[in-house]
């Protein structure tokens, strides 16, 4: 079977462009050929001759050589800073590359606008927002288990996302990370909802398949500190159900402390990435836990199939990233008509984008607005 | 050494009754011996011989016959519902004997106010406000961690009490326990947030010695039912620290899941009550687990004096509700001049109780209000 | 209903006296009424005048003087030293009185026969071995389950008992407890094993209804201790499935560290002492969790009898010992025909104190002979 | 930076190969380009055409296109069933070929004195054996604390490994895991000892630095199975501390739930291997948990180099057997004169292998002589 063939935009200096290099890698079905991996031409060429790629000083060029039969692609990771996601993603579906973006979709709402609008005009464009989490079998698991009414209706979710390391204001230290994501420039309105309140979001909604109409939220940053750092909302889903959202990333101690707690009629299902091999289902009386690679009979869309080893040996956040990448790789194959292409799972694309950009803006209005309801 | 002599008003329908008559009983050095335990007097009396006390049918009567010499008393527990507990509690500190009353204080702000006023006139009142997880050693511990700066300043306090027993509507069905719950004209504005809320709240409060500014909240309950169930608030404490409070009575499978997770500029400290006997210290980089009746020397005024047995036996709820009656017990020793009684710690009284019929009448206000900020 | 009325024999100065002395006082049925409770007669004064209680210097008077009538009991609490348990028990049951006596049974294989031979002559003797742990409700649903087949026929036993105090020489420095626990003339022919071994053995067996063949042990002891802190045992139980036992008291940083693993045919139980509160049920594909206070429909015996309040609010090690106090009080109260006295549930006695002698005597030489098998 | 070249011998058929596939391609810097998948010539070219590798029907027809310069090798990974591993790791030494080897080392105590032999003849020999748990960074930690000092001496270790799955007689069903696992012409004179019992050893012997001198077993196998599907020990340490080891595959509901505490004169240690991501440092009074990716200064070996994400962000299984790959990659890249080449960490190897294998000899032995203490 060949390998699928990966360009990538950005990825050369933060650790990320490395986690997706390696999620590409890990299945020995796909692998990185191509990499505008920086935006700095010596970098750029260094990072490419480390990875043992092509490099190129400019994405633009990737996509030219691409167009003109000079380099094989099947689609592109794009790794940048937030606010150079949609004009790269544009290009990328605009001369029909399929794309496996880093989320939040893009810098603003419009920005967010034009690339769904760009998608309804072309069908069949293969999108792929990196919701990394949303790759853990068990979250399917949980998604699934929901869909066949097993917690009845939802009354109320809980959702949250919390981390400790910018306790302090580690962007004064020079820590890259902390720069661009507390700089508004880079990303956007919003530094923890847009970064990581986003991604409570879409576990919780991609989920439950429900929407989001209002929020009431309470922003605040520490002294010094441009974007907020702490992040709370309590919002009106589109059933009525309440959600109660909090993200923050100065809890001391907490590293990537993601999880939901889903509240039905009949029952609660509950996760926790942190122990992500495992899904509760908690009825009146008991709790009945599910485990990572062993999933019951009323799951056969997952069972084995985003799996790799026996049960018992977690699979992590590498894993879950490379079945996002896996998701869009059997949709590219299924596209070229290959054969014996296994069936793919839906995972966040363009949709989820928008709502998270709405999200994100809705609840930085509320906040000014003393907590005042916000629709989005 | 004697044992206090212990009158009680209501108990003998309810369970909570017999919890406190264990929680007094537990030490041996207390006892019950007189009770106006029910309403009707026949159940009255049923009660008293079942207990083997002296039954009143009239908690008036059993305070006449204190008064007069008839009837040896140390102090009175109110284990009635909530719209009564104003009036028997100014009748007993009117009379002079101490108090350990049910939570919340009482059925409206008024109540309240018109029971700090009687306080701040007659002073040395002996008054405690029987809210049971304050009682949990390491709730003491963390007060006292907090205490002497281990975490820094507070910058969030997030705390919860997630119940499911009310997802369906009990009340319909004859369950006494959610009758009296769910009947505004027995517990007041809110069932949720006056039963649980409150607990979340003084909870957080208590250990942190911080107060409360103002609130946003979204109330809801399930059709039918004539107060609210599910009780979600975002706060400003005195510190303008944001505090997330979280109650909820329909979380299927969730029992009496309280706890909370404090934040502070040098680390997070973490408590929930299914593992009472734990508490969590986090810095950056380890999570260090204190255990109950191992307690360390940063906590003098706790080490071996609430605790009971070897660590690693775990005292619970009805140990931690002992606790109460022990401080109480041994205020009221040293008021008498007993000789030898040990130190007594502080517990939540009328402060606390007022602070929480405040705060339910202002979160019931700001749901009304669509979220918008509302001072207490 | 009147109050049982309870001697103690020992229990002034050790710890454990005091949690007999709040077990019995809990449910506020039963209250200690007079004890020979140190061998000093002055500390014996001394204790009876802290506890409220009629001292006497030996408890052959406190037998004499009920024999008489001048003294009112029900039954005795026996809280000395192992050597002296016998004797003790053998002149309560012998006079016809109801003992509850803190294990081991004894100091002798011959002592535990002598016992078993009274208890066979006399017929209706009521006597409870104070095994806790068995008090427990999960331990009670466990046994319950496991009688209704629920993990089908038992292959093999894991039970354990962790403990890290005696990583020192505590001995050496006068604390009080390891003194009398290491040395032979108090304690026995082992220290470990008596001590707790015998509690992970009765835990085990009194759960799954099984007998024990023969043992293979390795003990050992620190350098300058008497006897065994460290009490490893692989045993044939009397379906011929494996049993291993591990008990130590040098697992620094274990405290309280008991519990099972029961593995079955069908499926497996597991409980562990320090989350008393859960019982897990694994089949091959889920773990089921039970909690305290919310017990299934398979274990009407156990439903609401034991327990004392709502689910979510734990009971723990006093409650545990205090349901053994309840089942010896609801015999008592059966044999005086009583009236509306609830079932009572059976827990560990004669039987199993002789079990946990010959076991001990084994693992002793079986770990002489190198490791040998060795028959009970 | 080029990536290094891999040949594997076996893999095809069983799930362990694909494994090993992911494990070596996951760092991007090494891939599979050769391989005799299986034993069925069709069957290795089936293999061969789905990973995209040239295939061999045979092992030794790889090798020898090495020697010739026709195919280029760093290293062979071998994942056959246990009786063919020595011929197979013998070839590739002898020829120069580093080698990756799936435990246990071989099939006979024999054969691993002769790979032992040969290790001896040819220095400079590179050989790993994939006992993975190894690779995880919180076990490398634990090796470094103790190394360090953390715990003091070791006083004992407690070492298990417990498996359900094969509860049932599944290799009378046709699985073909469970088929060459019991079968004593594939697996040796052990099943579970072998399979799953040296893992528990090496995981203990690796990280504490210790030998181990003699062992007491009990050995037992479900009716109608050829090899041990239980397997319990007693042992002594090099240093006379007791080692307890319990492996199983009985154990309904576990799936690999393999770790140790080790129990040293200061503090203890324990890892679990369904917790991967945390170890456990207790002393008397409190438990400290450190955290995966947010390792400590006193392991500066390990900071930084084998993890991959940010903590919070668990690796897994896959990911620590990539850590043993990439400890023989950097070995080799040395040997080869590379630059840059990060530092490497020392994995078990071939005197583990034989350990191992004595080990499971000396059990076999102890057991058929009922439990007697039997050297290695």
């Amino acid at each position: 079977m060949r390998k699928l063939k990966v360009g990538m935009i950005g990825g050369g200096g933060g650790f990320f462009g490395k986690v997706h290099h390696r999620a590409i890698s890990l299945d020995a079905t796909r692998e990185v050929v191509a990499g505008a991996l920086h935006q700095d031409p010596a970098m750029c060429t260094r990072f490419a001759d480390e990875w043992g790629v092509v490099g190129y000083p400019d994405y633009k060029a990737m996509i030219e050589d691409w167009k003109s039969g000079k380099l094989e692609l099947d689609y592109v990771t794009i790794v940048t800073p937030n606010f150079l996601h949609a004009e790269q993603a544009m290009a990328c579906l605009d001369a029909g590359l399929p794309v496996m973006c880093e989320k939040p979709l893009c810098y603003t709402v419009q920005e967010a606008a034009d690339l769904k609008a760009l998608a309804r005009r072309r069908k069949n464009i293969l999108f792929a927002l990196s919701h990394t989490y949303t790759g853990h079998p068990m979250m399917m698991l949980a998604r699934e288990l929901i869909k066949q009414g097993r917690i009845g209706d939802i009354r109320k979710v809980e959702t949250y996302y919390n981390q400790g390391w910018l306790a302090t204001l580690l962007e004064k230290e020079g820590n890259q990370q902390a720069s661009w994501r507390t700089n508004p420039k880079m990303s956007g309105i919003s530094g923890c909802g847009g970064d990581i309140g986003t991604h409570a979001l879409i576990n919780a909604l991609w989920t439950t398949g429900l929407g989001l109409k209002r929020v009431s939220a309470r922003l605040t940053a520490l002294p010094g500190r441009a974007l907020d750092d702490d992040f709370n909302v309590i919002g009106i889903l589109s059933n009525d159900a309440t959600l109660v959202l909090t993200a923050t990333q100065i809890a001391i101690g907490h590293k990537n402390d993601t999880g939901f707690r889903i509240y039905g009629s009949k029952g609660s299902i509950e996760w926790a990435q942190e122990q992500s091999e495992e899904l509760h289902v908690l009825d009146g009386a008991t709790r009945v836990t599910y485990y990572q690679n062993i999933l019951p009979a009323e799951a056969p869309c997952v069972l084995g199939t985003y799996g790799r080893i026996p049960g018992g040996h977690h699979e992590d956040f590498l894993e879950a990233l490379a079945n996002l990448h896996t998701s869009l790789e059997r949709k590219i194959r299924v596209h070229k008509d290959e054969k014996d292409v296994a069936p793919s799972y839906d995972h966040p694309g363009i949709e989820e984008g928008v709502l998270g950009m709405k999200f994100v803006k809705a609840a930085v209005e509320s906040s000014k607005k003393k907590g005042a309801w916000t629709a989005l």
